[in-house]
């Protein structure tokens, strides 16, 4: 039962509508525009595309450096850069030197709009596949479940004694082709079952993007399936959101070898003397990528910095370094939880520790990966037209992820006007 | 005289408190911080010191892309980005395919916030040590003047018939290394011969920091001379702001030869066919630069980009290639106004176009130069501490310098609440 009287609702520092009907975004993992491009080209998401002919639009935006599950998940549901935040990635360095996943709510240092409704006694509900990232997406009292724990789970909140039984289907391994799907299943089923839902949050799984290129059947088969359950959602009437958290690039060369840098390994053959290399995007799932991305982060003396930035440069593919004041600044980023270089990779080209240390052999296919500047672009989706006062840096491709439920909530019509703007 | 009643303007979607005490933002062209942080170390700016120690606070943050002085100017007066301004470069080619400098108002696409304050009768003025620059930031009714002319030049909007008898000491040539201060001594002249000026905004000229690296002994004349007049300006009451357009790097080897690639000569002599490299440094007064710095835009056929690509990720020191889209989207451009693709290059290294066309016989010193990621960290910096709802991403380092007149405009004490958060 919805019990509020609020109409707005402030979450750090930015004003958000109440919103009055079902409303969900969606992020893609790993849902680079090119699958959505191309998936339109060859008109096999009929429901997005009649979305977008009804009046949806879609444009790019940007999302969080490092370009990563962890850090944008956060970004996008508390509307702020991880420098406020506090998650620059899915794992980091603490100032003790400690090594950690950032799968804690312990590390977060904002809360999310969906707690601050929840605080306001407006339903919401996190649904995300695995479990690491529902534990940080719940923090705050959001009504949370994963696909990962769905069997034997309740949500006592909505009163569901179980999840799996309440789809109907059994749910699939973190690993399946269709995941995400189920996700996407368990959110409906929860609104079906508590129609006062009014803010729900879908985060997906990249295994599939891990794996397949755009046009590949693997990738069709997927977005076929998403396309499926959007239809389902815009049929309850739902105003509707979608994003990636990051973008997805082939990072192998032509005969399926990956074109990784091993950064501890050329240091230290070239003498450099190196603490640690701190690989962001590693997580406790390494077969979509062997925890190999396009971001690392260098600890390591301060007399070995101008030898270390030396040696990069002459690393084809490697692009930019920063010292930590300057990535603090350029990527938004928490100045104690990154390392004392900063360093990021070209499109089609991994970063990584020791080679001995990381384990490719269970890859499901070649590797393709993210982290880097270059899967910083990502769809930003509405169902209805944008207007107000984002709509003009909306329209020209330069939000942020960030922004996407200041856009969902503040920026369609029917909508009073934005409160903050 | 002070005419307004309102209390708050819009500009671009956000709110300003109109000043009622007099407010100046200074731009040094190249301020990085590398020189403010020398200079603060060997204690050869008491005045700077004496606001900081006084409850002033200096952090980094962020300038547009290409770090260039008229998109960067634009962006600190209107608050948005170039997407928004219409401003990507000093120059650019046009969709009709006609080369311009943006140096004429009709090029502008976003008000600033002067302009709105002007037509709400507040008292604003604009100083510039360039009359290019003049006459982009007086666009909208703005009172400007610029050092290049003030001889001879009246400002009747507040009763002066001629600029440097007010001053009383003959102008600097545009190429002397003091004519940034005879700016900052223009305003203030003016303001102490109409003291209803609320809002003032001096954007000085980067030829000292095009010659000379932090600590060199040019450099600190010219920063010792800008001391003396910030406490002028202090002494009369301003509130004060400063920032940067952008930063500064040695673009040179070690010997003193510029470290450029040319691209229009690479590329050709790789066999790839380019219809135009346009650098968007390039402006009128070459002598700074050689219209060498860290950007450039290629405009080539769709088939040749590939392969474009190919030659440039071989070449050492250049960073990140962008189609025409994504570079849209990550460095907030208009679209219609950048190349096919998009190219930045390291801390030191600059990018020409033909090489027999740079002439650098005029440099006034090995190359220093900007326009690429590396020149992005400004000093911004505030004359009083920051208190609400920018303080956050303030102190982390993550603002913008766009963000600048929002912060000495609605969050320094003494100020009411920031009324547009």
């Amino acid at each position: 039962m919805n019990t509020t009287t609020a109409r707005t609702i402030t979450a750090n520092d930015r004003v958000y509508r109440v919103p009055q009907e079902p409303t969900v975004v969606f992020t893609v993992d790993g849902g680079d525009p090119d699958y959505f491009d191309d998936a339109l080209d060859r008109a096999i998401m009929p429901r997005l595309a009649g979305m977008l002919a009804a009046g949806g639009e879609y444009r790019l935006g940007a999302s969080e450096m490092p370009s990563l599950t962890n850090p944008n998940n956060l970004s996008i549901v508390t509307g702020v850069s991880p420098a406020l935040h506090g998650v620059p990635g899915n794992y980091c360095r603490l100032e003790d030197g400690t090594l950690e996943l950032l799968n804690d709510p312990k590390f977060l240092r904002a809360p999310s709009i969906h707690a601050v409704l929840a605080a306001h006694d407006v339903p919401t509900l996190m649904v995300t596949t695995k479990e690491k990232l529902r534990r940080l997406l719940g923090h705050g009292g959001v009504p949370s479940i994963s696909v990962e724990e769905a069997a034997g789970t309740g949500l006592p909140a909505y009163g569901v004694e179980d999840l799996q039984d309440l789809v109907g289907v059994e749910a699939p391994g973190i690993y399946d082709w269709d995941a995400s799907h189920y996700a996407m299943r368990l959110g409906l089923a929860i609104y079906r079952h508590h129609r006062d839902l009014r803010l729900l949050y879908v985060s997906l799984t990249d295994r599939v993007q891990h794996a397949t290129a755009p046009g590949e059947e693997l990738s069709d088969r997927f977005l076929v399936a998403f396309d499926t359950l959007l239809g389902e959602y815009l049929d309850e009437g739902f105003t509707v959101g979608i994003t990636a958290d990051h973008g997805m690039n082939a990072k192998h060369a032509p005969d399926g070898t990956p074109t990784v840098h091993y950064l501890t390994d050329v240091l230290q053959d070239a003498g450099v003397e190196v603490h640690d290399v701190v690989l962001p995007i590693t997580d406790p799932y390494v077969r979509h990528h062997g925890a190999l991305g396009s971001f690392a982060w260098l600890y390591l003396p301060e007399s070995a910095r101008a030898r270390a930035r030396a040696v990069l440069a002459a690393l084809p593919g490697v692009e930019e370094v920063w010292d930590r004041g300057d990535a603090a600044t350029i990527y938004e980023h928490p100045v104690d939880r990154i390392g004392d270089l900063a360093v990021t990779a070209a499109a089609h080209v991994a970063l990584g520790a020791r080679e001995r240390d990381h384990d490719l052999s269970g890859l499901h296919a070649a590797l393709r990966s993210h982290g880097g500047r270059h899967e910083q672009p990502v769809p930003l989706i509405t169902s209805r037209p944008v207007s107000g006062p984002l709509a003009a840096r909306y329209r020209a491709g330069v939000l942020r992820s960030r922004d996407l439920h200041d856009l969902v909530l503040n920026h369609l019509p029917n909508h009073p006007p934005a409160p903050n703007e």
